[in-house]
């Protein structure tokens, strides 16, 4: 599959973000930068832009608020071609969070937005793209969505805003493809100046797969991450998209390189990837936390591997 | 989907014997196919029937061989209404090491074979079904078939056995979905009075969403394992597949029992699932074997996280 208008995105630190509170190591995120700039992605998404009021620095790493002087560090003395964005949550930030563009070395703001607070996505969006970034709005939890609200949401953001893409987000990891075309079809109805992107969890073992259904339908922003490093059961690994795409700007190496180096010491300190209470979450289309609260149990505590137990307490049994 | 001629294969014990030379303890061989007799797959295949004179009885353990006498003391005291298969390999194993079906408590012999060895698999499946049981030919290592020889392969199929399905075997995990569309179709073309199986591998995590694939294609005999133990990157989780089958029949809760009590202990042993080097193996349409090698080195060893080193020496770089 080669698409010249096919864009790829590494979302590595901040979904992975997710998982450890945005503390990731300085030195690991430049690391991270450095091979992702050599690999020919298209954009390297460094973090959250959230808001200080809804986040506390003291708990939260600097990865939560990605602040202009953090990425200008970051990508300092590294030759680049990708596009930099961060991700404001509709919900979590402010408009203030986000200076002029004429300082900032941030060319894309990502907005992430429940359908329901799809007034403040846009007005985040607009935001952006009035201070001269790039923008696109990445509607969450697609799963959830009622119908006629996203189609509202959809209208509203074709209508009042010029985000150059509108995402859907596979919060649950519960679509199958057949869903993944349901939701591209109907994005399509209304987004008309657009493009479409996806962004897929792993709870079913789908990520990759979904990502490669929308590819063939079109969607032209696929997000993915290294070594699928996300919340609960991860992302559509990076590794295995390059694989599939055949465009030859890309270059594995220095993504196998940053997994070696920078992903694979992780999994000493935080798990991600399948696992049965991710399956069950996902299966369920439910949010993962009942499944993380697992994950975080003691090896030892009884009901660590207690899958019958959980899918009882997740009420299906 | 909910089609009441598609067969669900379990293969736990068959092809998670390929990590430890099939040397599961006897005990946790009775208590997986007591949960799946309760679970209600189809078919449960408890190991391979290979000649001792191809595996070495002292280094392999009694899986390897699964006689008539370990299957029926694993049988016994268990209500169940599925089929009992073994897997015979074409090369591996001889029309003499099964007995008749009168003193048998297997039903089926599913018999894998490479394209180049079919005249020895229907010499076995003649075996089997002479002998009275009910058989399969399953076609190894797809992804490496000569045009030509696989269908020459599936034409003598076709005109010199009588079995009942069929298989693709993406044994290098290496299949797209549109791959499996070509072989089913492939298949049909030739196969006419058996129906179609499919065997996956999740070297590019995709066993889950080729085995649904070839499912909305029609296959109607489908392999899982319970949370995908099995070779390298492991075989599509029954537990996932459950979750895509609608058929009321099926019962998810004595899958999550036996991989709690079961499965989830062995991972202290072995090392199954997705990883780098699989998805290297998968990538390159070439055998796990290196793949697994690095796996077993010490973690300390150098080559263990090498990924570059390893696609290197995979001659891509």
């Amino acid at each position: 599959m080669y698409r010249p208008q096919l864009k790829v995105v590494d979302c590595t630190i901040r979904d992975g973000g997710l998982m450890n509170d945005s503390h990731f190591p300085f030195d690991m995120v430049k690391n991270v930068f450095r091979h992702l700039a050599a690999s020919g992605v298209d954009m390297v998404e460094l973090g959250y832009r959230n808001s200080k009021k809804m986040f506390d620095p003291k708990k939260y790493g600097i990865w939560r608020f990605t602040e202009d002087d953090d990425i200008k560090r970051v990508i300092e003395g590294i030759d680049y071609n990708c596009e930099i964005a961060v991700m404001q949550d509709a919900h979590k930030a402010f408009a203030a969070d986000l200076g002029p563009k004429e300082n900032s070395p941030v060319d894309v703001v990502r907005v992430a937005t429940y359908v329901a607070d799809v007034d403040k996505a846009i007005n985040l969006a607009n935001n952006a793209l009035e201070k001269g970034y790039r923008a696109t709005i990445n509607i969450m939890a697609i799963s959830h969505t009622i119908e006629r609200e996203l189609e509202e949401a959809l209208q509203q953001i074709e209508e009042e805003t010029n985000v150059f893409a509108v995402y859907i987000v596979d919060s649950f990891g519960s679509l199958y493809s057949e869903d993944v075309d349901y939701y591209i079809e109907k994005f399509k109805k209304y987004i008309k100046k657009s493009e479409i992107g996806i962004h897929c969890h792993n709870q079913q073992q789908l990520a990759y797969a979904n990502t490669i259904e929308a590819i063939i339908k079109n969607a032209n922003y696929v997000d993915g991450t290294l070594y699928g490093l996300g919340r609960g059961a991860g992302n559509c690994p990076l590794e295995l998209l390059m694989g599939f795409l055949k465009n030859p700007k890309f270059n594995l190496v220095p993504v196998l390189e940053a997994i070696s180096s920078e992903i694979m010491p992780l999994e000493k300190e935080i798990f991600w990837g399948y696992s049965v209470p991710y399956m069950l979450s996902g299966k369920l289309n439910i949010h993962p936390k009942e499944a993380l609260r697992i994950h975080a149990l003691e090896d030892d505590d009884p009901d660590k591997y207690d899958y019958v137990g959980l899918y009882r307490k997740l009420g299906e049994i």
